[in-house]
């Protein structure tokens, strides 16, 4: 009985990764007012019982969504700022940190799902206040932690860990990620303009933040 | 004679005003694809002949809307960029910057605009590259030129102005500008938070780039 079980557990596990895989790219490709439960249902090739079931409506689903595009670059942003912890080199801890921030100026799914929820974040304001409790904020609140830990060793000056975390993500992201969402991919998003930049954003946060900062 | 060239021309620009503002509204309003020139003829109350005879076509008419919408905010950005030629005191030049640049938060126009380019730069690359480039790089070379004008009196220590004016842009207008994507206006908008952003942000480039920052 417990190995039916098991294998039930697993099946539905497996139902549930396909139907947010079909739902990912019906949303991606038709955006949000465009994508009906059933179509996501046909591309999943369930019943739209299983569908409702699983995730209950459409902004729920859309949640799964964005924790499934985002989960990898969220994890490697972790991992990064979890090494703050225990590297005596705060610039080279720091430039992965951008490196990996940088990651989702590289993924086109990132770069779609960000489009598609501004795009329609007049229309559907709690589309746009959810990407960014579980797009936005996860990140900004990750890379705080890391700071403080850095500022707790000396390594930093930080009186305010939030705000230098947002300091700290606009130097590195604002020009890419403007540029990508105006522009798409293209020569000025190739690793080395991405590097050029990360690091001009370390080495400008570093004077701003350094314990031998002046002010 | 002379006098009736000079209404006719006063005429033809005054059209061209109305084709404007109506064009702005039916873009804002149905996004870039949902807006026929038909509709903006007939918003506008001229001929569509007239709207052609004006704009060409339609990204025409949707490059003079951009100018329309961000004119304002450039021209203020402008004045606050040439006082630091001579200003004495650069935290009150660049706090006063700052403001200029949350301007274009606080213009319900500007974020639909931006909204709308960003969420249809996927279908419509040009239109992404027209705003970037009219909207955007507008704003930091201003910038730009501003910041080179404290560095030439020894008030700031930039070696490379642009990518201080990116970093400057990037500390005061990342987190508003987000929020204002993705939630729309609302508390965190606020004067009073806005006013605090920009403190922030300037403090924190002015420690980056003080004529006196280590490294």
């Amino acid at each position: 009985m417990e190995t039916t079980t098991v294998r039930e557990g697993n099946r539905t596990a497996l139902k549930r990764e396909m139907i947010i895989e079909a739902a990912t790219e019906v949303f991606l490709a038709k955006g949000y007012l465009g994508t009906s439960m059933d179509e996501i249902a046909a591309r999943a090739a369930v019943s739209k019982q299983t569908v409702y079931k699983q995730f209950v409506d459409k902004e729920t689903l859309f949640v799964d969504v964005i924790r499934g595009v985002m989960g990898r670059v969220d994890e490697e942003i972790q991992a990064a700022a979890e090494a703050l912890g225990h590297t005596d080199d705060p610039a080279a801890g720091l430039g992965l940190l951008a490196q990996r921030f940088l990651e989702s100026v590289r993924r086109p799914q990132v770069l779609q799902l960000r489009r598609l929820v501004i795009g329609e974040a007049g229309r559907f304001p709690e589309l746009g206040r959810t990407y960014w409790e579980r797009a936005f904020e996860t990140g900004l609140t990750t890379l705080s932690a890391g700071l403080r830990r850095l500022a707790d060793r000396g390594l930093l000056r930080v009186d305010d860990a939030d705000a230098a975390a947002q300091h700290f993500a606009a130097l590195v992201l604002w020009i890419p990620m403007n540029r990508a969402m105006f522009c798409g991919p293209g020569e000025h998003l190739s690793d080395a303009r991405l590097g050029e930049t990360a690091d001009t954003g370390v080495q400008a946060f570093l004077r701003a933040y350094s314990p031998t900062a002046s002010g």
